[in-house]
């Protein structure tokens, strides 16, 4: 049965406001709301990962603003279907007022803001290598893109400390390209997860660019959590402390250091290589 | 001699509504002019990179806006004594105002658009390696980081064809942190650059989602050339015909691909990997 639809025509409607509103922190935190916008993202949202030993943040879709003008392909009202909340249907103009892209696909969810604190501890085993520790992380854009790349590149879990923007920013899930409902995304104590994950028998890096070790010559196909820092910051003194050794990435030029997101992809990709030889 | 200073107190003074009209493309174009924004930047593309076989491009820098309550460092006033241009002085508010930063550290140069087109094929020896070739580039941040990335990878040369982008966009010359001064950076005609690159001898590799071959599994002490295509619609016909070889990054999560940057940064990484054992 196709579920009821209500039609927006006008910017001033209130539903449109306050998905508009949602675009804000403030309001997603007073809401416990956030959006997911676009057809992969939506259907990664609703699907998640089933074949992975940790769970993935559990999301629970409370409302679509839809236009179908904007479609793209023809599997749109399928994805509609499969998902039971209020469906809002708006015109294009006002459907570009509320997205969140220059090329809106015409499909954002509203969903309850998932808790990011599930006990990962409590899991008896924790069969993944490896696992990626972010410290700190300032912008949406590069926590997405870690995500993407540490879901292409096997990673079985991901640890967020300290970050300084929201989890659920609309701009961690387009940069993840919803890849943050595939991969298990927690938020953690560093002190407490690196003293975790000693007993679990891993070998600890923190890749920094004052780092003692090359990245590439350590033997990798071990089980190793990798520690990255902060863009503007980098790693903080206990990072560096409680990592069993540090390890930079040769910089050949004048520049002191790469962007977070690429360091962590080069070092995970050699994870990779290594692993696979 | 201290250069004379002319001091701006007016949001409406046409010096900041010409620097700000920078931001659109259109006015860069009519003018002839972009900006560099930032003290790191901006000494970069003073200093450019006198120890490099090929040209950087060359910067002239026309006027400096400045706001000294914005500086956070000891040198700016040397940096800016060295330059021979007008300079405008700014209160912190009106230069937050045509800043392109959330955090602006007071200095922004306009300089004349360099031509990028100079003649690269006319060097007799062009001892660098590897090349890097980006094809239709959409994103202006992607293309700094790219730059950047490759800067430190070693890169020598980097040529952008077909670009969708300015390549002057202030948010390139942001995410390159000023490398596009420091490494050389040219547009070709993309049939042009791949058969001028196989009689110097170069392996062509064309990286894609369908590409044969497993990245790391190619000998890349070779001099080699990697081609890498846009976000959107990746690599043309055209580059995956006249490359020697298609090449694969791994994928072990149900996402297809990674972000542009991070593709190339994987796949330089790799090669100086290569190169150092």
């Amino acid at each position: 049965m196709k579920p009821q639809r209500n039609y927006i025509t006008s910017f001033s409607n209130p539903k449109v406001k306050w998905v508009s509103g949602l675009k804000e922190k403030r309001n997603r935190d007073e809401e416990k709301k956030f959006f997911i916008e676009g057809y992969r993202e939506i259907k990664k949202a609703i699907t998640g990962n089933p074949s992975s030993p940790i769970p993935c943040l559990p999301v629970n879709i409370t409302s679509l603003f839809i236009s179908p003008e904007c479609f793209l392909g023809e599997n749109e009202e399928s994805l509609i279907a499969s998902i039971r909340c209020p469906v809002y249907e708006l015109p294009r103009k006002i459907f570009e007022k509320i997205s969140y892209r220059d090329r809106p696909d015409g499909l954002i969810a509203v969903a309850d803001t998932p808790s990011a604190s599930v006990p990962w501890k409590e899991l008896q085993v924790l069969d993944t290598n490896p696992i990626l520790i972010i410290e700190g992380v300032e912008k949406p854009g590069n926590l997405g893109t870690i995500l993407r790349t540490a879901e292409g590149a096997g990673v079985g879990l991901v640890i967020v400390t300290d970050p300084r923007i929201d989890l659920f920013n609309p701009n961690v899930v387009r940069a993840s390209t919803g890849t943050i409902f595939t991969l298990p995304v927690y938020i953690g104590d560093l002190g407490e997860v690196l003293t975790e994950f000693q007993k679990r028998g891993y070998k600890r890096y923190a890749v920094t660019p004052e780092g003692k070790t090359l990245y590439s010559s350590v033997n990798l196909k071990e089980k190793s959590v990798f520690l990255f820092g902060s863009e503007q910051y980098g790693l903080s003194p206990l990072a560096k402390e409680l990592a069993d050794s540090t390890l930079y990435l040769p910089m050949l030029g004048e520049a002191d250091s790469l962007n977070l997101a690429m360091s962590c992809g080069i070092v995970l990709y050699e994870s990779i290589r290594q692993r696979s030889i």
